[in-house]
C-alpha cells in the first residue's frame, strides 16, 4: 500500500480537490459508456465531453496529492489542465454547430482566443504577479472576445440557422461561458495581489477554481448529453 | 514493487475494507458490461448502478490504505463517497419512475434531503462531536422525509401508476431505504459519544458502515438490474 495522507476534517480545500476528482472520474465513465447509445452524429460530441472530464480527473488526482503533500496551490497543473480542456470546449461549440455548416475557422478562432486567455492568465498568476492586474486585463479581453463570438457573432447566427434543440443547447452553453466561466476571474482576483485586493478576502482561490471546474466541465458535458437525448427523440 | 502492508489475521475492520473494495470493483464491472444487454430505456439506470459501485470502489481502495496506514476511521473519505453516491441513488428512483411521468422536482427534492442528511451527519461525526446527538437528530429528520416521500408520498403514487415490474422494484428499493439505510445511524451511534452510549458497545463503526455500503450499493444496483431483466421479458 502507499502512504496515505491524513486529511484534516476542516480542510475544505482538500475536500473540494477530492470530491472534484471523484466527480470528474464518474462523469468521464458516464460519458464514455453513454456515447454509443446515440445516433452517430452525436457520438463525437459526447466522446469529447468524456475527454474533458477524463483529463480533469487525471489532473485532479495529481492536484489533490500535490495539495495534501505541500499545502500549496497547484497552479502549474491547473493551467496544464485548462490549456487542454478549454480548447476542447471550443471544439464542442464547433461540433454542435456543424449541422448548420460551421466552418473550422470558427473553431480555430475560439481555440486561439482561449489559449491567449490562459497563457496571459498564467503569466499574471505565476510569473509576473506584480503585474497580475495587467495580465488579467489582457486575459479578460480574450475572454470577452469569446463571449462576443458565441453570444452575438458567427456562432450565434449558426445556432439560429440550426434552430430546435441545437439552438437551445447553444443558449445554455452561452450562459455557462458568461456566468460559469466568470467564476475564474473571481478566483484569480482572490489569489493575486492588485488594486482589487480585499474584494474577495476570505474566499480561497483553489476552492473557487474547483467549484468552477465542477460546474463548467460536468455541466457543459451534460448540456451536450441532453442535446443528444433531445435530438434523438425528435 | 511497492511495499505491501501485512494484514493482521484478526483485523476484521481491514478485512471488511478489503472485501468491500473488491466487491465494489466487481459490481461496477458487472453493471458497466451488462448495460448494453438491455433495452435502451434501462441502460442509463444500469449505468448509474455502475457509477455508484465504481465511485465506491475508488473510495474503498483509498479507505483500505488509509486504515492500514493510520489505523483510524477514514470518516472524511466515507462522507465524500456518500455525498456522491446517495444522490445518485435518488436519481435511480427518478429514473425508474420516469415511465410514470416522474418530474425532475421529485429527483431534486430527494437529492436535497440526502445532502442535508449527510452534511449534518458529517458535522456530528467529525466537527462537533459533543453535539453528535443533535446533528444526528437533524440528519435523521431528513432521512425520515426521504422515507416518507418514497413510501407514502409522490414517489409511491408514481410507482402505482407505473405498476408491474416497476412497482415491484420500487417496493424493494423502499425496503432497502427503510431497513438497509437504518444500518448507518447504528454505526453513527456506535462511533460517537452521546446519551445512547453503551447501546452498541462491542460493535465497530467501520465494520457496520462497510456492511451497510455493500448491502445498499450492490443490492440497490441488483434490484435495478433485475427490473431491467423482468421488463425485457414482459
Ligand atoms: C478571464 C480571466 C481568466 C479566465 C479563466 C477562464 C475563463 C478559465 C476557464 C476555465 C474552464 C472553463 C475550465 C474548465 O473546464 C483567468 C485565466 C483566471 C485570468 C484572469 C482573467
Ligand atoms: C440517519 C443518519 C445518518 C444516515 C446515513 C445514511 C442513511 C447513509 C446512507 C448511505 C448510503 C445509502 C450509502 C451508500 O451507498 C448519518 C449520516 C449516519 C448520521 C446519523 C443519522
Amino acid at each position: 500500500f502507499s502512504w496515505v495522507a491524513r486529511m484534516a476534517t476542516d480542510d475544505y480545500v482538500g475536500f473540494t480537490f477530492f470530491v472534484g476528482c471523484m466527480a470528474m472520474m464518474a462523469a468521464a465513465a458516464f460519458f464514455f459508456l453513454s456515447m454509443n447509445q446515440f445516433d452517430k452524429k452525436w457520438r463525437v460530441s459526447i466522446l469529447v465531453s468524456g475527454l474533458i472530464t477524463f483529463i480533469a480527473a487525471v489532473h485532479y488526482w495529481y492536484m489533490r496529492d500535490y495539495w495534501a503533500a505541500n499545502m500549496e496551490s497547484p497552479t502549474f497543473f491547473r493551467y496544464v489542465d485548462w490549456v487542454l480542456t478549454v480548447p476542447l470546449m471550443c471544439v464542442e461549440f464547433f461540433l454542435i454547430l456543424r449541422v448548420a455548416g460551421a466552418k473550422k475557422s470558427l473553431m480555430w478562432n475560439l481555440i486561439l482566443l482561449s489559449v491567449i486567455m490562459l497563457v496571459t492568465g498564467y503569466f499574471g498568476e505565476a510569473v509576473q504577479r506584480d503585474q497580475a492586474w495587467l495580465w488579467g486585463l489582457i486575459s479578460g479581453l480574450a475572454y470577452f472576445a469569446i463571449v462576443y463570438i458565441i453570444w452575438f457573432g458567427e456562432a450565434k447566427k449558426l445556432a439560429q440557422t440550426a434552430g430546435g434543440a441545437v439552438l437551445k443547447a447553444h443558449k445554455t452553453l452561452c450562459w455557462f461561458v458568461l456566468v460559469g466561466w466568470a467564476i475564474y476571474p473571481i478566483g484569480y482576483m482572490a489569489g493575486t495581489p492588485g488594486w482589487y485586493e480585499g474584494w474577495f478576502t476570505g474566499l480561497n482561490m483553489d476552492v473557487i477554481y474547483n467549484i468552477g471546474d465542477a460546474v463548467n466541465k460536468i455541466g457543459f458535458g451534460l448540456v451536450i448529453y441532453n442535446l443528444a437525448v433531445q435530438a434523438s427523440n425528435d
